[in-house]
């Protein structure tokens, strides 16, 4: 069933997000801090029974200069730059297997498939961590930190992809100028985020993204993870302002109004877990071009493989194939 | 939670099926009728935006002559005949898009991925038509025609099944010295029954297989699919003997008992779906060359990549890198 | 809990759903192919261990020719035409056991239970089969054929509906002035169509019925059997516009836009399976007399045996007692 | 799945439960004081549309003298004294319907089926009231007086059964040498209260009872009504000893040990409300004539129409037909 | 998630419901009725471990001169009349342990703490029984009487905590002019309707009440208790009007109607079990001052010790510290 | 329904746990680790509404030297060193608000409430921050850090609750010599392993205690928090040898092993969450005097109240009152 408005009230929703005045202050700040730590890349080859496919593991420092994983995949007989794919995980997996994934790379792409700090352990591995303690939180990752915007969990997440991007640009067969972005629910987040935040992305695919109209999301469903915000709010509900002041410097449709490069969203309208609203939260308020495919059927799994396809297709009109 | 019985209790475990005495002869009427319909290969291109696989649309006469298809996807850059995996898929899933599971060709196989009659509607897509009705069934497919041998659907499956090696046999790019049969669950179950008879066969992977010691794993789980059975022989108790005399054909356990070629098994302690003492049942009474691997805090899933990665392993063992 | 709009909404309520322009010349020339097979009526004594009731086992040709199954249950000491009632069975469910539903014959009519072919497994026994196979489909009936009006399963169904009627007619001790349909969910459903496709019907109590205004009731609940077709539809987006051509043939709401003899709908207000927006749907196309009876705590069991009482009594205003 | 032991380990199954030593003298006094209050039998003619089956409205007086209300259906032409089912009802239903359940009537016996009192309220309605409060007790029946065999809710329910077959004996349709009793669950368990207790019971019939061997069912269930006891116990600890004892003087087995009439039993492997060993429990103690129908793959519904079906077969083998 | 209207409508919400002209008459002969019985009152040093706390076991005729018991808690050195906080209790609990709910007694407060009727063995136990019986009924206490208000049991249950007040008022520690009445959910409907109904009430607090348009209530949730409701009219459907009748002279939102004394509610905006609109519902009616809490991001419990907290802040405000 | 084995079982039950050979010197040097950062003993008088109960905000340094927060609740009116209780909490929740759990101020104790550090937000609010980060862990406690004993969270939580008898040794309202430790579950936990690790510890009491026999647990229960294990191992089944020896530094069981002062333990026959298999592992293995209180119909509430209503029984018994 859907799981929330009409599509047509869905393509004139507008969230009440405030957008906080030093929000743009606040995440230069972050990220020249940052970047401060330099980029400490290494590559190493990783051994897989693949043949077609090359997979190396590779590390950056991301937020704090912690050190960040994530699985470069390129067809093994590549030599020269090419176009390029950063990929943000969903909530609660990793990074994955060296042979997970193989989708980018056999299309002829470089594959950057960035791990989680912290996260790697509900359905698929990682091996990133998380040096960063919190306050009183729910089990799981959405109110680490969230007394304050300084402190908060995707802060540092955030940082981390806008970092990835920076590694995949300063690899030897990524052709800088064909950066795109790519993930599902909290990997669609972040390329949303990366998109408003990174220069270096030429495009991004933000599919069924999570953390986006946050203040509404935990209204409107009770659903895993956004249940945690509101499972901590029941408990500290003195804390309400701070949570809220947090998440409007964290959450999607912040980002999309300052965002300028082309992105193409993907929703489902029976998506209980990222309700559309959300999305189109995120999308209507894009300030860049935007795109957005409605899956009226399926719930969070979106198009899955078809969102895939539909942004392959979308890159080889870009850059050619 | 652990599911089913103590580990050393399942390595111990003997299924109390009989197997018919005419089970051998049931098989090799069957699979002779319906080679009668003659093979009927057809091979497509299927165009895709993929660079280093390449996708052709396979199709062949399966049970009854009725035409089934698969896709064969195979590096894009081989020309000579290639060690084979002949993959089948779990219950209520199809081929899936051409563009799925990279894993075998990517690791320099032929793979022929086989559709499933009639399913490919529950969580991948599939194009198989099954035109064969059936007398009352349960909604889903174990039930459908379990009145007698002669009509149960999954006889049909298991003739494809073995149909689509002869079909990957007859391929350019197939080395029909090499071939593989492999699956999860319900694709498990195909993958032993094929290693049982279809001699083209050189190994045989059964990962969490479906269809194994029915009779019990429908007294030890409520989950479907085996859940269908139970709802079947509620409603109708006095069809128990004929549903039973039916599946005693089609059970996992009777094909293992005639089985010779080398197979690899693996289970999941906490699987409720195909519980393990209904694998350990198989594997105990497989009668050629096995090893079983069990996965002790998954769940249905069991080693899913890992599984296959094994399989890789064991395939460059057994016919080089 | 209410699972739909309120009352007032409800009883505005306007389907959306378009009428395909060849509806009619559709289910004529379906019914024509149909009446080619002839009747092939066959009536057996079926004993029993009742006093009151004389049970015989009817069977006829539906769809195709194929074989479709009854009872026929009347009061022990007739002799003469009876006022009769056809009723048609629920989803999942066959027409059961010769001793159940004894109410319309205690009454005196004639009862004639038709059986659903291929159904009869999951709460009821049956003994009609479906011979059609299909497409790739969900688990259940209702995505059977789904890809055109033609194979559709619930084509098939209508057909047998129509032609239980004409045998129905054909019977010694039932009053072909007097035939009512009549049927509970996928029975209601039947009897709506058969209200508007077969001459003979008199009247009809279409109570819960399903498969009404399809397209909304799938975005409105996640129900089984409703859940079906979105599962179908999240697999095979692509197929959509096709699905939803097909429906349109079969929707209860294009038959009401078509019917003629008077009708009683009931619908509950708590009914998740079959929801009432979709019964008013139905009942406000409905093109002759009408009359809806609302059960405002009920979930989808309606009025149960409030229902057929009430059937009952406009029976006994209609004709007399 | 199997809710309870292998069948085997069933069939030795003995309960541990103790017999107070003046279970028959509790009982014998509880009968005496209860028929003092006489008989007051009243039976009003209740029109329905029923042409075969005539409906009377009766009740009598039970515990306390309170009114208990029943259903007599006979056959409309009966003049004669009939053999004669009395019908107890499961839990939270009540006597439904006066056109509800006609097999038996139709199958030419007289139908007592007695109301319950209190309930009647969750799936069929009843019209008799239980004018006896309770000490705190858990939302249900099982737990209101439970504190002491003189106060339980059971120990007035059990004498009106008993006493509806003093009032089925005293009804002029009814041959008092031909009486069963009859019943599913709670219903199956006044039967076999009834049989030890009421000597003019000829036989019963005691389907997937409830309230056997209580002290193990509340420690391998939590399915309701069993549930109720738990949750009492989880909250008066304290009142374990008393409640046991309480329960010691209404358990199925302890009405069992001291029974000689011939008895049906049914049970259903896969029963979670009522579990198979608190049924073989009962049976296993029962001291008169016994058999047991097993059905393997059903739930709580046991054989449903077909023990009724069994139940008549048996009484024409006892009573001719 | 939010499980009534936004906010704002909420804020503006007016209840539907009837009051019967007779409302207050009702209640004038209800109540004077039960003053016949005298108040029996009885107290009883009741030995705990406790240092600070002195605990009395209390007693009181309550409706129809039943016995109900009670806790008085009081700051173990308090020799003078205190400040008095009368406490109702949840549906399905009893008055606990004579060490439970400490925090009114260490305030400072005479705590009294009344035992409900036949409840008290579903999460906190009690010792006061219900001696009523009922007609059919669901499990459970909402639907015991409902057949009239005359043998409603929340018409005896209110009449106890009317009682109550009456008892506290003439204990030799309770200063009989700072009374306020207090509870959750159920406990906050009795607050209510004492506020209303006794006039040495002086203010109260109902938080998360129970008991409130409950027409509105039975068809926006599923949640148990008012679920019980619902079912009843599912099963009886012919008394709705009369089940409606008695309702409207129990609905808090009537005794809110007529009320004047200060109260304080609260309310949850994800309370599924007494969702806002039915406790804005009760709000918007009073007839008196009143004020509202709302807990956003809370289900039932509400704010648990914070709406504690807040009523001592209160009473503070209005009594001196 | 009782979810382990008969007790009969449980009271023989034998962990089958390996006690590393450095058991005792790793935690020796990780709480000489710890008190070298001192005890930063802070106590700040915290004002609430209370008037018996005197409330005061501890701060104290526990692993790491990381703040640690509790309450200290003594008697208004105490000035002289008072026996006392350390309590530790269940898992999700924080110390909560300065006026709950007044039990044992009431009676007389010091009651100094450890916050819990990192959580305190799923149920009861805390206000200690947990400053360690982890690798990749399952949303929750009890992987973090579970690569390495010497990175584990527990770790640290024990440490805390070591540090915590410390503090409240040097606490003025504090007797020293009549320092007691308590908790449920998580708290259990906390008590079990202080009593075996801190000497000023006179006597524990573990009421259905968490964290025992923890390779058993995950095997036996699906419930949260044990099952974020059994999530991790099916996520990195690599990593099980690492994970089952850092386990084992933090098992329950290996604490009883090395205890010597005398505990109380409770355990609940019906306890999913913290199996009885579980609890009694940790009873049969403790090395000093030990009785343990068996809930039969409970769930993890334990005894709830009247566990600790035995435990100042106890207290008074050991220490007079």
């Amino acid at each position: 069933m859907f799981t929330d408005l009409p599509e047509e009230a869905l393509r004139r929703w507008q969230s009440r997000l405030r957008r906080p005045d030093d929000f743009d202050a606040f995440w230069a700040t972050t990220l020249s801090d940052a970047r401060e730590h330099g980029l400490g890349l290494a590559v190493h080859e990783h051994p897989t029974g693949l043949a077609t496919i090359r997979v190396q593991d590779v590390s950056f420092r991301g937020f704090g200069g912690d050190t960040i994983r994530a699985w470069l995949r390129t067809p093994a007989a590549a030599s020269r730059p090419l176009p390029t794919v950063v990929q943000f995980v969903g909530y609660g997996g990793g990074r994955g297997h060296a042979e997970d994934a193989l989708f980018w790379a056999s299309a002829g792409f470089a594959h950057l498939h960035m791990d989680t700090r912290g996260q790697g352990a509900m359905w698929s591995p990682g091996s990133t961590a998380d040096p960063e303690g919190s306050g009183p939180a729910v089990p799981g990752f959405t109110t680490r930190g969230i007394e304050a915007p300084e402190t908060a969990y995707y802060r540092r997440l955030v940082v981390d992809a806008v970092r990835a991007v920076d590694a995949a640009a300063a690899l030897e067969l990524v052709d800088s100028e064909r950066i795109a972005v790519l993930g599902f629910s909290q990997g669609g987040y972040l390329a949303l985020a990366t998109a408003a935040l990174q220069p270096r992305v030429a495009t991004a695919f933000a599919f069924v993204p999570f953390m986006c109209d946050v203040a509404r999301a935990i209204t409107i469903t009770d659903r895993e993870p956004y249940r945690e915000i509101g499972r901590y709010l029941a408990t500290h509900p003195d804390r309400e302002p701070a949570a809220m002041r947090t998440l409007s410097y964290l959450d999607g449709v912040n980002f999309a109004r300052g965002a300028r490069v082309p992105i193409s969203f993907s929703t489902a309208l029976m998506d209980a877990t990222c309700p559309p609203s959300t999305v189109f939260a995120a999308h209507n308020a894009y300030a860049g071009p935007k795109s957005i495919r409605v899956w009226r059927y399926n719930a969070h799994e979106g198009g899955g493989l078809l969102d895939e396809r539909a942004a392959l297709a979308r890159l080889h009109e870009l850059w050619g194939r």
